[in-house]
């Protein structure tokens, strides 16, 4: 057997109202002045103001970019940097609202110690030491990107360019459910089924002690501790999304989610996500949708393909971990069980199980199937590795 | 519900010759001079060899001081120290061996840094910042100390004293089975029923959200973290030490327990030890025996004891995760199993089960159970709140 290796976030605080804690938080970084990066959304939804309310009556000064976007690109990370700059020097940066204000948190709070341009940052292992501070505080329940490696940007191509690197990783990851509460059903349905492909990705990767992996690569393949946390958060997400879709101020279900989502991240973080992240990374060059959209409608099928190379007791703890009772479990049938749950799943939760209603153009499927094989750093944890034509005949199943 | 915390060690290196990754990690800090912290029975088994071979063949210089021993006393503390500041500037130390060598290592990169005398640090909290980098590698699964936050010495009045700090924590454990097959059965036995005991104290303490804490301790209770990773624990060590103790060359056994010592540190080190762990200090100013061989009695009458206030579906977990049918068994039930399985695990890897058989007076009685109920580090944790008059037929019980 060969080694592995797994990185932890250092600190996670949890919990309903868990967002007092901030002030007690900042102060243990010594921090004076403060960069809080968010979007319009959470500015309308109230936490924002929690948060300023919250530092106000403590001797920290802030300042607040509220302009983040779905989907940043490179020149909002940039013009977020040339903001921060502007003002007196930023010691700690809060990331606020969902995966993109944090992974632009993220990025900026890069560049606010080592300089430069995204671009410079861009794949595995290139920042050179600890960022500014960082508490992420998630709004949704989907990237996990408040404990993980990564900040995904899009080019000036439309291309999704990602940033994976240990030093990303927040020092906190403040979670409070509470705030997840007014998030709308499409976007609770998004973000939670691509934290659930995470999940399934992490925990089916292939294993790291078969891998050739080069030294510093961030995404290394399922080891026992990415294991163990990728099945608990598989658990809590297939059991609890529809109830965050369909009640969404249901605490206790978006309590699970926040938890479960976290748990994706870590998991992915370290095993790294797969084919089904490599294909919508594809998509996503040809049509502009939700990224937890394409993710969600590919996993079943990117299952299924995946399935004959996935470890037998592997497959038996997913369908058991799905609710099904696994004394009647077989893997050929516990196989079909965890991709009708999935389907079933997509259809509670009001999202696509097709590609073409998308608007993914048929023509495009050479293409996309093309593009994708050449994202390695996920295509290479892919437990069974993919051929072009065996990738095109998926793209042409979930058309 | 109020919200918890929960702190990770950084990095875990883990597998069958990791420990070849040892020049790399060293490199990885940029440390030009090493001090190996290990003992005289890590050397005549030739892992500290394997190490300085390792790094014969790299830039990186380095000193031994291999006179660690079992439950270090202060004055070797600073001895290691002294030897340690009479040497060039050392950057990084490595502690190998059992929980022992770990700690001692520890306490010296704690003093590298802030100077100073360990009992500046009894107690929790009390490090000013991070301390100078540490590897730790293990060559017992026991202690967790690789990745917990506690160093613990003895005073000169043969009392306990713990350091418990989240800077106390390696910045990497490098875990290699390989090392830990000379491992004497009798040693294996009290190291890994420690274990066990770190498991199931971490994850029986009280909920985190249940308990008042102040800001800044350390052992906190169980949150949903610590309580998966305890379970997964429990479910390593008590289904693989036997056969480590029986087969000390089994190396499936061997890896199992190494990984389940680590996740009982990680756990513990966040939810807190327990009744059975204040007991044992408090017996251990009256005895002079292994720290393991004293948890390992007192597991199970503390378990009975707590168990009435221990969630049902923890204690259904526990005895699912020792091997028993969960379909069959109700909390009741569930209790006794648990008991009766610890008893025979007891049994098989020749521990004794009595406190009689270990030389403590019937008469010190009143006197541990008073001195144990003082400490409020670990009772705080305990599910149950102990009167001093139940603590005393506790430790009738057990004698």
């Amino acid at each position: 057997m060969r080694s592995w290796e797994h990185f932890f976030s250092k600190r996670v605080v949890y919990g309903n109202g868990a967002i007092a804690k901030l002030p007690y938080l900042i102060d243990q970084f010594g921090a004076n002045f403060v960069l809080i990066v968010t979007d319009q959304g959470i500015k309308e939804t109230g936490a924002l103001e929690k948060i300023t309310k919250l530092l106000q009556g403590n001797r920290v000064s802030y300042v607040t970019f509220d302009d983040a976007k779905p989907e940043p690109n490179v020149e909002l990370a940039l013009e977020c940097y040339r903001f921060a700059q502007s003002q007196q020097e930023v010691d700690l940066v809060i990331g606020l609202g969902g995966g993109s204000s944090i992974d632009l948190a993220k990025v900026v709070a890069l560049l606010l110690s080592f300089h430069g341009h995204p671009s410079d940052y861009f794949g595995e292992n290139l920042i050179p030491g600890p960022i500014t501070p960082l508490i992420a505080v998630p709004t949704t329940a989907g990237s996990g990107s408040e404990v993980t490696t990564v900040a995904v940007l899009t080019d000036d191509e439309n291309v999704k360019m990602s940033i994976s690197d240990h030093f990303l990783r927040p020092s906190v990851a403040l979670l409070d459910p509470e705030l997840t509460l007014s998030l709308p059903p499409y976007v609770t349905a998004c973000s939670g089924i691509d934290a659930l492909c995470h999940a399934i990705e992490a925990y089916t990767a292939k294993s790291s002690t078969e891998m050739e992996i080069k030294e510093g690569a961030v995404f290394r393949g399922a080891n026992p501790i990415s294991d163990m946390i990728a099945l608990e958060a598989i658990k809590l997400l297939s059991n609890h999304l529809t109830l965050a879709v369909l009640q969404g101020d249901n605490l206790e279900g978006r309590s699970k989610m926040l938890l479960g989502s976290m748990y994706a991240g870590m998991a992915f973080s370290n095993a790294g996500t797969a084919a089904a992240h490599a294909l919508a990374y594809a998509i996503n060059t040809e049509v502009e949708r939700p990224h937890g959209e394409m993710t969600g409608i590919l996993l079943p099928y990117v299952f299924r393909f995946n399935a004959k190379a996935i470890p037998q007791d592997k497959i038996l703890k997913i369908a058991e971990a799905m609710g099904s009772d696994k004394t009647i479990l077989n893997q050929h049938i516990a196989t079909d069980v965890i991709v009708k749950a999935l389907f079933d799943l997509l259809k509670r939760i009001n999202l696509p199980s097709k590609l073409s209603a998308i608007g993914v153009g048929q023509s495009s499927i050479p293409d996309i199937a093309e593009k994708s094989k050449g994202i390695d750093r996920l295509m290479r944890n892919n437990p069974r590795t993919p051929s072009l034509k065996s990738l095109i005949n998926l793209l042409k199943k979930a058309y």
